[in-house]
């Protein structure tokens, strides 16, 4: 699929996309948070061609979200760990989490979200809130798709 | 690109991602979302082949995140509208646009993201929190990667 590129569009959801919006790159970012660490392990895990996770760790490094480390048993390995800006993903794995949980699990199935890691339970469920502390709807909320913010989202 | 299917993953946030984890999905939900509701206006918006638009808007609408409904104006056009579980994805598109904001625009770069309408700020950075109200930072969360929750999330 050719790509239209996205890194310098003015909307930051469509500059977040290009850099991370691919199926495997999140993914990716969520087993390394995780703990899954080197190159075997998240092949493993993924269960994706050596090739891909290759270049998909390529573009993770390159933009900055993961580095290659030394491993932390002083074995051979090297490992991923995330930086500062891969690190700062969380929320975004945190809300798609939140959202497959609500809509794509049946009542009776396994479903595994983040938890807090004290109590084992589920985070509380992400808020919007304005900077003067008002809780927002998707009502309150332009998305803003256009360089100039004309457009309302429609009403929740 | 061959795809493992992660409709049947355990972890909420793969299976999401199997759902809205395209580049073009979520940009489609974004502008649907933001006002721009009709095939010829998001191909223009969106700068996307017809036949990709066409495939992503069937994809989404037969996951239940859009729906085709008669033109609000009442003219001939149809146009889309997100139902309760496409509005859902609001949070996802929030944590994406403060990632990208943070991370990848200039000081002096023209940076959309979404506003609170009131105010036209933007809104407040989302926060972690646990069900008892302690706010987290990423060492506090585990991102259960694998059905057992063993693992430990990278500390911050």
């Amino acid at each position: 699929m050719k790509r239209k590129s996205l890194e310098d569009d003015v909307c930051a959801t469509a500059r977040s996309l290009d850099v991370i919006g691919d199926w495997w790159s999140l993914l990716i970012v969520r087993d390394v948070l995780g703990g899954i660490v080197r190159f075997s392990e998240l092949q493993r895990h993924l269960g994706v061609a050596k090739n891909i996770l290759t270049a998909r760790l390529k573009t993770l490094v390159d933009g900055g979200i993961l580095e290659l480390t030394p491993a932390s048993d002083g074995s051979a390995y090297n490992e991923y760990v995330a930086t500062k800006k891969g690190r700062a993903l969380l929320p975004v794995l945190v809300a798609l989490a939140q959202w497959g949980s609500e809509y794509l699990f049946d009542k009776d199935e396994t479903c595994n979200v983040p938890v807090d890691s004290t109590r084992e339970r589920p985070l509380k469920k992400l808020k919007l809130v304005a900077q003067d502390g008002r809780e927002l709807t998707l009502a309150d909320v332009l998305i803003a798709p256009r360089p100039k913010r004309t457009k309302r989202a429609s009403a929740g």
